[in-house]
């Protein structure tokens, strides 16, 4: 069966989410007090309905409890969040997923019971000041204060080598989890080869890094520092 | 030696990234039009300069080209973004970071020839999305179209099984990153035991599963569907 969901307010976030989810196959009932807001995703999502959603009846009529989960995107009116978000756990929805501003925010949805908060601009700052940090890194992600998973050139001393040769965990105490490699595109007719960046997928030992690679480590930032010499 | 960062234009994201970055250690100079906005970071951040960064003399004045990157984040003015962009290139500055709102818009700064371009919203869909379209994930993060890095419940299937007995790559097409996991942390004086999240970071192959982990994993959306179960 096809995944259902709803997107409360259509801003940046949530009209940037309600076409995602329609464009992966998703039914997707889109919600907003606008109706410009609602023309602009209309052809692409499955549903759009008018409605103040901080009014109790209005909400209640959706039959929201049916969907797999619901989106709540508010942006800065943090009153309508919080009673759209009570009001959706009154009416038995069973995923609520809501987008706050701040982390004082997050905290106000979690003693609500909200346990899925996403805040964009706070994930987006933690993981550019870790790249920030991690000198030679392209790009990171943090998954707690001290694990991180990173990207970072391949460093002389690995290329040419295989991942089981290396050793990643015995030697750096990292794991490989993928590569991130540029390869050419061979083009018809002639025409000049265009390059194209590809993700590995799984490696298996015997993969070899190449010059020019992008290592996708995980694993203490120390060490990662460490590899990237 | 100490990183060395600017960070230009403190709203919502440029002045969580100026605190967060001085308080891993860095020097951070914060740089807004708004002495109000200078005001709330001062206390934590080494240097902030009132200037208007669109005015090429007054940014010239700052040294930019002497530190390890600098970061404009205009918010909604593209306009101001691409112009203190064009300065900071001329300028000499060695790694420009710009935070952008939407994909059009970095496209325009590619063209610029900046290749760090911070789209939080779009990065926030795009895994709030996976996370909603992968049933029985808590959360995701896309590395390319066919893979992503998930987190799941480990499943009852290699629940008491060790990573090296599990051999997620050979038997899923996974690879296990690492785990979360609940722990209880003793507290002194009889008080109530506290319950914490720890990240497990890399894995010897003997390490076990214990029910109530949450698995990270790294492979084909449908790998991990099928892990799910």
């Amino acid at each position: 069966m096809r995944r259902q969901f709803a997107v409360i307010g259509l801003g940046n976030f949530g009209s940037q989410l309600a076409l995602e989810l329609a464009r992966r196959g998703a039914e997707v009932l889109a919600i907003d007090g606008d109706a410009g807001k609602l023309d602009a995703v209309k052809d692409e999502v499955a549903h759009t309905v008018r409605l103040d959603a901080t009014d109790k009846e209005a909400l209640a009529e959706q039959r929201l409890a049916e969907l797999d989960a619901v989106v709540v995107s508010f942006g800065e009116d943090f009153e309508a969040a919080v009673l759209t978000t009570i009001l959706l756990r009154e009416t038995g929805v069973r995923r609520i997923i809501v987008r706050a501003v701040s982390e004082r925010h997050e905290r106000i949805l979690q003693m609500l019971g909200v346990n899925e908060v996403v805040l964009p601009i706070s994930e987006a700052v933690t993981r550019l000041s870790t790249t920030l940090m991690l000198t030679g890194v392209v790009d990171s992600f943090a998954l707690s204060r001290d694990d991180t998973i990173a990207e970072l050139a391949a460093p002389e001393s690995v290329v040419d080598r295989t991942v089981g040769e290396v050793r990643f965990r015995e030697q750096y105490g990292l794991l490989l989890v993928t590569i991130r490699r540029v390869v050419k595109v061979p083009q018809l007719f002639g025409l000049l080869d265009r390059t194209e960046e590809r993700i590995l997928g799984v490696l298996p030992p015997e993969a070899r890094i190449e010059r020019g690679d992008t290592l996708i480590v995980f694993g203490p930032k120390k060490a990662i520092e460490k590899l990237a010499g």
